[in-house]
């Protein structure tokens, strides 16, 4: 897309409201949900927004629709690309199918069938190619080449405001909420939350898996560290937080809570006992961060990104069943 | 609860406005789903109402809410009780912990460890019976005599005008419907529905599976069956349909459409691939409805009540793994 490569071109809060109106007879509002229940449990109130429920699965459609409305009011027409082997390929696929474009999706060759199909199912054209960073970089040029316009996944400004609608949605519903908290991987979703959120004078924050924290790493470092070897379930979690992403983060973010591989799986069961909700491991972070970090919520009231539904059911219980989760996801059904 | 048992107490469309208007504070007001894709698959604009995420993962949690409302405002106290092994027992347990009351239910010692454990997460009081509807009925005859009020799970006019609430807040949301369609077991939900869809000029539809027709053949006979031998997976649909059910789904249901037990399984798994929601097959019955009389629905604008969710994960893999579901069921991650 036309945007230089710095951190120079931030998205600010009217970019954001700016997306909301582009993209909203694409995206889905989704859900709110409150339990009183859980409020009881976590000492605190929390209210749920449900991108897990969102149109392909995730929060991503957002960011993927507002690149597609920007694409089409510059003027510029063609086919779009990218390299994923997770939620914004699906995403980008189904965004470019209903303007009427195709996507090119680089996937690696070892990519779950079901993201395959997912793709495939809302119309995008896959291009496979080695299970490498360079491979995958070097499919999406070869697209480019070909005349596509490449997407990225997290670092652009209007896939940080597109993802922004998701809060905006949010305190539309609930308007007097003190906090928000939304998981971090390239940090699309955390970027575009916290311009709401500081707009609206609430507490911004993050929540990571200590299996790639290169967040809280480069926080604590000062500036971005330039590489991480992610270890962790929570397979959209795991990309390098963006530029652009961290800049944003730095600026509003307030604090970047880790949570423990188990206290993900925990957190899985957890969404499924009290909200009838599926959810993915990177999405569970953020319960998880609400359970191990209790004393900075307590009193609050909080609103809670959910941001991906994408997992099968029988690997949502295979992770749910190792011994310290099983008890929960067990007792899960009511 | 002080009602005569004949059906000529039967609650009308006022009653569910008043429901609606006591139960407010206590039952949640579910989402409404609408997916352009399964439009295009099912050849109908369908929007789908979620009791799936209602409190305690059932609508039943609405006519449970709303008898002990009804309680309240005549100013009877005390415990209350029902026999159920399933969604009412729950839901009337939540419904009277939050009125600090509390449900006695009768429960069979077979039940399932997850329904038990629900019951009793919500604070209810369970008392185990032989697994026999005279032992069930005994067991709660025993309660009354101890002073609780019994409470009906569907055969009851508070019941179902609580049921019909769900069915109002969608109409709110979604005014310009021509139909809408919903499970039928005890007959609760949809005689609750038919009361506000009826009001508002809407055709309305029930579901049931084939193995529990009990339905369908008292229509077709033009008397209610005495008796029936259900054999369905949609363990929620199993119970004989209520004498105040029956008269209003004789006067207001336009057709009772019913299923096979794999066009459940299936819509299980259509209802995870599209909506990303975990359904119960109880609440399944109504998709399957949608794709095995395609041509009913054909053009139309239908409001599809999706009644709950409470199935373990583990069962529900196991249930939509058999080898027609199957494929449908491993694509469903995107």
């Amino acid at each position: 897309m036309p945007q230089s490569k710095d951190s120079g071109d931030l998205p600010d809060f009217a970019d954001v409201q700016l997306a909301a109106a582009r993209i909203r007879d694409r995206v889905r509002e989704t859900p709110v949900i409150h339990e009183p229940e859980l409020d009881d449990a976590f000492g605190c109130q929390l209210f749920f927004k449900c991108e897990n429920l969102q149109r392909t699965g995730a929060f991503k459609f957002r960011g993927a629709s507002h690149a597609l409305a920007r694409l089409a009011e510059d003027g510029i027409t063609g086919d779009v690309a990218t390299h994923s082997s997770g939620n914004h390929g699906a995403a980008l696929a189904l965004a470019a199918r209903l303007e009427g474009r195709c996507a090119h999706v680089v996937m690696p060759e070892n990519a779950s069938r079901v993201k395959i199909e997912a793709v495939r199912r809302y119309g995008g054209e896959i291009h496979f190619c080695a299970p490498t960073q360079a491979a995958r970089e070097e499919g999406l040029a070869s697209r480019v080449e070909s005349g596509a316009i490449a997407v990225p996944p997290y670092d652009h400004p209007d896939i940080i405001a597109g993802q922004g609608t998701a809060c905006l949605e949010l305190l539309q519903r609930i308007p007097d909420l003190d906090s928000v908290l939304a998981p971090i991987g390239g940090g699309g979703l955390i970027s575009g939350t916290a311009l709401v959120a500081r707009e609206r004078g609430l507490t911004v924050f993050g929540a990571e898996p200590a299996g790639a924290d290169d967040t809280a790493r480069s926080l604590e470092l000062g500036r971005r560290v330039a590489s991480s070897q992610p270890d962790t379930i929570a397979d959209g979690l795991r990309a390098l937080v963006g530029v652009r992403n961290f800049t944003l983060i730095q600026r509003h973010v307030k604090q970047v809570i880790t949570v423990s591989e188990n206290e993900i799986r925990e957190a899985m069961a957890v969404a499924w006992r009290h909200l009838r909700l599926l959810i993915e491991p990177s999405s569970a972070v953020v319960i998880a961060a609400l359970r191990s970090s209790a004393d900075t919520f307590a009193g609050r009231r909080v609103g809670v990104i959910l941001s991906g539904a994408n997992i099968s059911p029988a690997d949502w219980l295979a992770l749910t069943a190792n011994p310290a989760g099983s008890h929960e996801a067990h007792d899960a059904a009511t």
